[in-house]
């Protein structure tokens, strides 16, 4: 149900007439997040700035079967924060405090919409670490990082962000607040409804608050580049230092096409003969990363690669590291739409993956840059196409349901870390399987029985 | 209901005659599991091989609405694997096979029987390294230790269990069989179930296979004590140990009638003339143990300790490690009964809460030797007692809900690591509060509408 008049008034009296926006021109900014292709009018916007007001708003539209959308940023690749028609979007983006840093206990408390940066950033002045690291990590929000479970450059080693969730604070559809989780590094008193809430995407509850883990920074960094002329050399590469023991904090690939991009928009001096790229970072104490760069570095010419490139120093590392960070928009400027995708597999299974994808885009005449996070076999291939050919758009679809057909067939997932959401929706069953989803379901239906929260999306 | 005959004669017809025991003298050595004061004999007890087997038999008991209380080693330390009246205990000891190492994915694919100890040992001979390690490795099995979400010496730096679970094959209480999570170090397609099972104590499902994430052995390890003559230098100590940034492997704490209690049984030449006892672990690279080992030593010097005594070699390492290991074999040498808890605070709670143990023992004439896991928070006080004594156990049971309460109070839990079960069933509802208990039971109610697997414990 839209929400009608008696409802704006309430909203109004919640949060200020100033804090609900309902003119179509105000509501098109958020009538899409990162997703390409995908756009819909809420019913309203609400800035919330309390828990109190959040638990309020749930009650109310709980009681009046309301559908309410939760949004961050909207940085989301997988529809998440798309509204539903008519819905209340809940921004909590307006939620930017940094609550406590204790540092005994190496932990952040913070509200939900501090963008990930910040919270890296307040880490490294506290002498401390926060790792996970989303490509849009200078604008997403931390619950909305949280809701994904959102992973980075940094999940080989360091994992994702479920790893960094020592506890939230969460309200209900039914307006209920609660606490998950604690400063304790163990704990096992009942089920960890903290870690069903991570990666949940806004269905279950609405998070008003986290607690997050901080490690002790790594004390040195290196970074190198290493060019392959041909892909599986790059794939070997990865494999021999899998086997040498040694696990770097990034391990990334770039194919031809991205490179190409880059190099066009980067101006990095990268070298355009090559077939793929290894973007690779270990960091740690100095004596470690001085043998794990000359270790990786090994692998890379026993695999019979064209060029290792060391960073010299941190300017040189960043530039290096910008190839890979810039790859999405690098990409984004070939084509008027471009759908990123996040096909993962099994680290063992990676070369014939991406090979499988170069000859997708050859069967269905498409094209496509393709980077991702070597390491942990976390790729995105990305297809550039133009969402007004409607025809090309078919055919993208048809490439993209091979891709996920090939990923579950190598026991890999449909999405490594972008989430479900409206975009992997109807792949999900298929992955799943009918009992799982049956009991995702029945979960989703105990938690919010009305289903008001992010409707239609992840099985909805 | 009882397992009436029509029951046994279909168990018997599903495992083979020999693989049901009935008799009572059979039925006493599962009618416990490792928590003091608690006994109950089951209907009968099956031992199962196959998946299948399990499938079938949750079936049939989900028919008949029969209890079925899952078991492995029966080591737990909350009663989490005792038998309810009547029920049929499903042992899954003999699923004891390692399925897969895969050395280049770093997983192990394991039955639920295999013992910790054995996994550990698997992944030393792969040149790799499993961390989980409780007390008990030497026999409990990894079905419980997932289960439970079992911690060990090692959580501060490694984490538990959880951390190191990266799928599992389970068996609904319908029989509906099916696989949670994958190789991929990235999945975000759904909701976590594969964390919701982890830690729910054999309440939702039946754990048939798990797949387990190695990591890359440590090349060097250092092993030191320090002894200190007040409790509060040694807690001084392990926060300096933290701000330096140092995060050991171990960081264990035996008091002095812990101290007393292993030096009695173990002849390993400790000082008995100090209050507290501090193992140091540090492992990684050389250069880096080097250092830490360094730091923690100027720490617990800076702190005034006694002395710091640093294993020479893996002999007097094992030595100085086996202090901490027997703690609980040497307590419970003293009385009839040892009453072990594991009540965890925040680290920098943790001076307060040892002392507060310590006056409670005072206040209500008991005696407790306390040891645990310093770098987390989590520790044991452990009553010596004889459950004979009925008005010794009342004032056990008292000075326990003092402790449980000024845990909850210093923002702690009430279990670290060993689990709800029968033990801390009735401290739960006031740690979690109603809105939370009313969500897990929903969730619960959803997995299990008969109420089959486990009954009566964590919150049932």
């Amino acid at each position: 149900m839209a929400p009608g008049e008696l409802i704006l008034s309430e909203l109004r009296q919640l949060v200020g007439l100033e804090n609900v926006l309902i003119k179509p021109e105000d509501l098109i900014s958020y009538s899409f997040d990162g997703t390409a292709a995908m756009q819909q009018l809420p019913g309203c916007v609400v800035f919330v700035t309390t828990t109190e007001q959040i638990s309020a708003l749930l009650k109310f539209a709980n009681k009046t079967k309301t559908a309410v959308v939760t949004r961050g940023s909207g940085t989301g690749l997988s529809g998440g924060s798309l509204p539903s028609k008519d819905c209340i979007v809940m921004c909590t983006a307006r939620m930017d405090k940094i609550l406590e840093v204790d540092r005994a206990n190496l932990t952040m408390l913070v509200e939900p919409g501090v963008t990930t940066l910040s919270i890296a950033d307040t880490a490294t002045a506290a002498g401390l670490f926060y790792p996970p690291d989303p490509g849009s990590m200078k604008i997403s929000t931390i619950g909305g990082n949280v809701a994904e479970n959102s992973g980075g450059l940094r999940g080989l080693k360091y994992g994702v962000t479920r790893n960094y969730v020592m506890g939230m604070e969460v309200v209900l559809p039914d307006g209920e607040v609660m606490w998950l989780g604690n400063k304790c590094v163990k704990d096992v008193a009942g089920y960890s409804l903290k870690d069903l809430f991570v990666g949940s995407e806004g269905t279950l509850g609405v998070i008003t608050k986290v607690l997050l883990r901080l490690i002790p920074k790594p004390q040195a960094k290196k970074t190198m580049v290493a060019t392959f002329s041909q892909m599986d050399q790059a794939a070997e590469a990865v494999s021999a230092i899998i086997a040498a023991q040694v696990i770097p904090c990034t391990l990334e690939f770039l194919d031809r096409m991205t490179i190409k991009c880059v190099e066009d928009f980067a101006k990095i001096g990268l070298p355009l003969d090559c077939e793929a790229l290894l973007l690779m970072e270990t960091d740690g104490h100095p004596a470690v990363v001085a043998e794990e760069a000359a270790q990786m570095e090994k692998c890379c010419r026993d695999c019979g690669c064209i060029e290792v490139r060391v960073a010299k120093d941190d300017a040189e590392a960043n530039k290096l590291a910008s190839a890979r960070r810039s790859a999405f928009s690098a990409l984004a400027r070939i084509s008027p739409t471009t759908i990123l995708e996040d096909a993962t597999v099994p680290r063992s299974e990676l070369a014939k993956m991406i090979r499988f994808v170069e000859a997708i885009a050859k069967k269905y005449n498409l094209k496509v840059g393709t980077f991702g996070h070597m390491g942990d076999g976390n790729l995105h291939p990305t297809f550039l196409t133009d969402e007004r050919n409607k025809e090309e758009m078919h055919r993208v679809e048809e490439a993209f349901k091979e891709i996920f057909d090939e990923a579950i067939r190598l026991g890999g997932t449909i999405t490594g870390e972008h989430g479900v959401g409206l975009a992997k929706k109807s792949f999900l069953p298929k992955f799943l399987g009918d009992a799982q989803m049956r009991v995702l379901r029945d979960l989703r239906k105990s938690l919010d029985p009305h289903g008001i929260l992010n409707p239609g999306k992840m099985f909805d």
